[in-house]
């Protein structure tokens, strides 16, 4: 094969430029049709590119499916853990997990993230890995992060969770649970209202520090 | 039209015969195949009539999987909401609140209902009425049960929950919320084990106590 404008120069550029308009296309088509009712070459008409040039940057249908989750999913993690977590009074911690809270449900209830995960649970049996990816990248990343923090936590004795994971996991869908699971079923006309959210975060701080909090 | 046959007698009796094997079938096509790629002359087949007559006791294919999704949904509630709630000590409560969540993730955590979650969501966009039945049946009749049993635990002074419907949310999703999301995006591989069912039942009934109890 010979070599590709897009490795070099200009080139580059105008490449970059023609994979993002095939991936926010894509995205769009995906989200409004499900996985098989997604058309390679709607997707390509409305990118303004050929068919072949989709196949080039993402190889198949398939890849590409799993280049929005991972792009989606993605972009959502680096929007929900950006606080410094170094809550040191039991104020500061309150007010932390109060705000990893509410930022994670703004960030996640949202029509396109609720689509794509409706997607993706529809289609486990068939690709078992599209699912995969938003599992490791959504609920599995969270409870990562914040099993990480809550261990920290207990050793300087804010929190009394000696399975920070298991703490983690409860905290992560105290919030998320019921939101997430009637969006799912309900759809969009149920996404709750800024006030719903603040209200739901706020009652996950409590239940939390209730179970696991000192004094 | 004529009458027909299943209306007298003992016609009644291989009507109804009839019926429960296109239900029996259907749910089997629907559950492997999905909504879309489920086939309604697969279905005669394997059920052994006329794919009139399948057409006969359900109307369509919509209906159709309707009764599915209301029939197996109403038979987990039957086992799940059995057991008389009158806890009279808060040694009785725990035990009650274990029993019941141990119960429903027994009931809830098969093969068969997480397909056809997976199924229900996958299809919310084009048959949202397919998830609102799931919805109803599942977690809000699970949480509407909760929420009468707990206000009258409230009133008791055995509970301290004066909204008894947000406990009832918090109870349901502490005890649901991890295994049934971890399966929807995982499958079936990662339905829990007995052991981390009552593991489960037990931090869940820990948590809401410490928020939700009296002492």
């Amino acid at each position: 094969m010979a070599v590709d404008e897009g490795e070099m120069g200009a080139g580059a550029g105008r490449s970059e430029r023609k994979r993002q308009a095939v991936l926010a296309a894509a995205t769009q088509t995906f989200l409004k049709s499900g996985y098989l009712g997604a058309n390679m070459d709607e997707i390509a008409a409305s990118s303004g590119v050929s068919k072949q040039t989709v196949y080039k940057h993402f190889g198949s249908k398939e890849a590409l499916f799993i280049e929005i989750v991972t792009s989606m999913t993605g972009a959502a993690d680096i929007r929900v853990h950006t606080a410094p977590a170094d809550p040191e009074t039991a104020e500061a911690l309150r007010q932390f997990l109060f705000d990893y809270a509410y930022r994670q449900l703004k960030v996640v209830m949202t029509p396109a993230l609720m689509q794509l995960r409706r997607l993706v649970i529809g289609e486990v049996s068939r690709f078992p890995d599209l699912a995969r990816v938003l599992y490791e990248r959504g609920p599995q990343r969270a409870m990562t992060v914040l099993s990480g923090i809550f261990g920290r936590l207990d050793a300087r004795g804010l929190l009394n969770c000696p399975e920070p994971q298991l703490a983690a996991t409860t905290f992560n869908w105290l919030a998320m649970a019921e939101p997430v699971n009637r969006a799912m079923l309900l759809g969009d006309g149920e996404l709750p209202t800024d006030a719903q959210l603040r209200a739901v975060a706020t009652e996950a701080v409590r239940v939390f520090l209730a179970a696991y909090g000192r004094s």
